[in-house]
């Protein structure tokens, strides 16, 4: 089923504007485009294993302090001695899955009020019925990456960028920097897009922090149709990066496309990573000049859950 | 340094027994034997990746309820309403990182009082200078899995076994099963050892979990020297299981050896894995003959926590 | 209405057992006995108050640790600086009302399988629309309480005593405890029975504590429908104690009044305090002799919630 | 020892602005003007309950959502059913003390950095060894409430007041309604000051309660010199409102005063009582005339805690 994805524009019009790829995997589907993740792709990839290297992609859980998000917040770690022993335990209360490097399930925005991907409802994921993280959990998310180092890219096209500011990365730009990257996109993978932003926030002083906790202001891809054509067009699983969001925030919702996490989630069924430690990957592509590597998560096996940790690892 | 380890009868005695590998690594070291994971040994490791097939190898984070160890706890899990708009996010409580499938870092458990691995202090441990979970997650842990399926050695050698009795495995026994999966161990193995407990014990109605709970009675490898010689000799990185401790449980703390975390954790500084979930990986051994596997963990990157989900997956 | 409640045996039968007061103060009725303490009660009680001294009558909140009800835990307390400032705020998880000294609401028990106080359902309880703890919140417990010391009057008495065992008290210890006392019973009072159990717990060893919450072993109130009909005949509204569960523990649940609970809140609508620290009220009351005081609680304005702290002083 | 308190301006400097009344109660108080409740004005304050009437001053714990202060949090409240049993438990996690109706420890706000009131650091707040919540707990606060209700005070003067506004209460203004409930102050009162703000925030919408949030605009006392002599002479132990901060807000600190917590908490030793739900009590006082009441508080018994549940009833 998987082979023969159609085009974005033989896709039907979804009711509120965009395309719709509801039903694509069948109509109980929960896993969208991770069902990408073919056998074949996954042998494909793991050739892509040549030096051994392994670069870890999630940052401490407890890095973006204060919380980006204000709804989300920092984790309280808790060390408990195990009484009549020189053993330690831990727990965390305010564990917020979003609230570092992450993924968003499919559960996480809907393409309308009571309107998730797949047709699912609001009921359906409060139940934990439909589209949380338990099923990419249960399938594992092992494949193809392929690094766009957006940084590198508009340096050496000369345009000054700040990676604290709401930069629209166009569909041009990301073509810039895949070409710029001589690599092509296969159905399956997981594109990562490196801004900067991350480390930038980790720079900051707290109140700096607080700013952009006050206008969420970051880098990402732009809000258009013309980004859903492409990124639908590659037969990609999954698009992360080093933001908070993905596309440029805040989203501009007075656009037809000013929230892109409603098609591509909502609609799409894609697989969204955010605040992804990315600068180890990126440093090592611009080193060795080599910019796909094996990919594999684990995200957690969480019933019910929204969000999960990236739990995700490169290997070149 | 990694490639000549030494035997475990020419390491020097621990002062409360057993043997002490602190200081092979540097006075500094904080990973323990998962410096054995070189780049070399992934490169190995992937091309056991051939048909594909990823295997998740954690359970659910609240499958274990009530909690087998009284002093852990199933984490609360809450959907939160973005306000304004038609997404959730989602937040946990209690969550403790040895709830469900797990790894103990190198801070869970020491050798004596005030003495962990590698000479850390409690005092280290507390205030996370050493040991602690962020050390692996900044590495990864990606490398060669080898299954040892307990259920059916036992079964093909006559023995009954019941997977909720403290049974021992012993040397001979792990041979065994190491034998009849026709592999050899390499340095840097991550060994998997299905017993068939956490499958049992789901099973089980909730007044049965709670008298396992009371007694903790749990199979295992055998408390003895000769367990430590023959894990030690192997030069592998970690031994995981789908029980609560690796070892047969309640430890018998009479023995010299009377209980292995002391001498695995605190002397050899080996990873230990527990509470996975093996079925499917070793029913899908038994189904095509082939006990190895590509395996890659991303642990969390939990500053100064002493354990994590074990967001692994083995790919065969 | 409140002034001829009728007596235990004119109360229509319950269908599992006991007498049913369901309904005496109208079908809506969320407040039970504490309808009782009217303002002309109130009025009275406050000339108890005669030598200004206050007992606050909470032990503290993590007193009780480890937990006596497995299922409770201890609470965890962050400190945290109010950033920019030279402030502290704090937080609590695993805030557990009823881990110390607390109320018990009339949500705590039913009766029956769906059959809580009144006629509420458990979906009545779940969605905090019947029984739970603001509805005592916003009416404000405040009245007069008597105090019997059971330690006293056992060793009075020349009888053997533990508090540590499960000895029953009987309806005629209370009245010996009561005539010792001096004191008459009115309608709207606080009994507080004193068992020096709380205090004899917080003295044991870890390993003592922990073999009481194996055993769940305290001493309290007999279950009998003598003593069903003799608490109900003295139309007092609350009945607290010392210990963990006010009548003795654990509960025979063979007998058919094995466990009062169900009786006191579920068709009484009794409100039951538990784990109150009273030696310091009882030694004032050994002191000068008298065993009355004035009595105010706040109980916790938590909608929804099914325990809440005490809360709680006397003032003589 | 407390019945001879100096005037303000009898108290020596403070280092930085204010008088100081360190020691007063001797170099290990830890309860301040908390001493002032002595067993004579509690016997005197329990003559006030005339009428039996029970104002329970404490606000839904979840009622202030989104927070106001956005370093506090809404608490989240889990239903737990008891195994095996017809009852519920609950747990709550997130529970912030000063989140809605609450006192301020003498832990809460320092005079200066590390320089809390009579002389504690901030590693004595830190370790729970000065100051913190337990210490009122076990003295209990009961005595005399005077009511100053500025809503009518400032209607009845023609003056406009939006109770959402940053409107400064000047001494005069206090005193103005202060002779309008036709009471003297007592050494030992505790002043609730009315403002209408509680009311007024959660009638609002999200949106609204959103710009308090990040304005934390609220009405109270002016912050002047004026001001701390004036409280400082009554004598009183606390004073309470149904504000963020007792005092108008945000604190303007550029003027000396500019903080007044500093003085009144951390060099008077003063009760602070915020969002405290005063409007019923308010309604009585303006139906009957009377403006004091007898008053008890049971603060939480929360060892090293910084804030507590105001936990308080007023008695007319």
């Amino acid at each position: 089923m998987t082979t023969d994805l159609p085009d974005y524009d033989d896709l039907p019009p979804a009711a509120e504007g965009g395309r719709s790829a509801w039903g694509l995997f069948g109509a109980d589907d929960n896993l969208g485009l991770v069902n990408l993740l073919t056998p074949e792709r996954v042998v494909a990839a793991a050739r892509l294993i040549r030096k051994g290297t392994v670069f870890p992609l999630d940052a401490p859980v407890d890095a973006f302090s204060p919380p980006i998000a204000v709804t989300r917040g920092v984790p309280r770690h808790h060390l408990l001695h195990v009484p009549g022993t020189f053993a330690f335990d831990d727990v965390y209360d305010n564990f917020f899955p979003q609230g570092s490097s992450q993924w968003d399930s499919l559960a996480h925005v809907g393409y309308a009020p009571d309107a998730f991907y797949n047709g699912a409802t609001e009921e359906d994921v409060i139940a934990g019925r439909r589209l949380t993280m338990e099923h990419w959990a249960r399938h594992g998310i092992a494949g193809r990456a392929v690094v766009l180092d957006m940084v590198a890219t508009l340096r050496e096209a000369g345009r000054p960028y700040d990676p604290g500011s709401r930069t629209e990365f166009s569909v041009e730009d990301l073509e810039l920097a895949r070409r710029r990257a001589g690599v092509d996109f296969h159905p399956g993978d997981v594109v990562i897009i490196h801004t900067g932003f991350a480390r930038w926030f980790l720079e900051q002083s707290v109140s700096a922090r607080l700013a952009v906790q006050r206008s969420m202001t970051t880098p990402g891809i732009a809000q258009s149709e013309d980004m859903c054509r492409y990124l639908w067009n590659t037969h990609i699983t999954a698009v992360a990066s080093d933001t908070i969001a993905v596309e440029a925030f805040p989203a501009d919702r007075t656009r037809a496309m000013g929230f892109l996490h409603r098609i591509l989630i909502g609609q799409f069924g894609m697989a969204l990573g955010e605040l992804w430690w990315t600068d180890n990957l990126a440093a090592d592509c611009a080193s060795d000049g080599i910019y796909e590597a094996f990919f594999a998560s684990a995200p957690l096996n969480a019933p019910g859950a929204v969000g999960s940790p990236a739990n995700a690892v490169a290997i070149k």
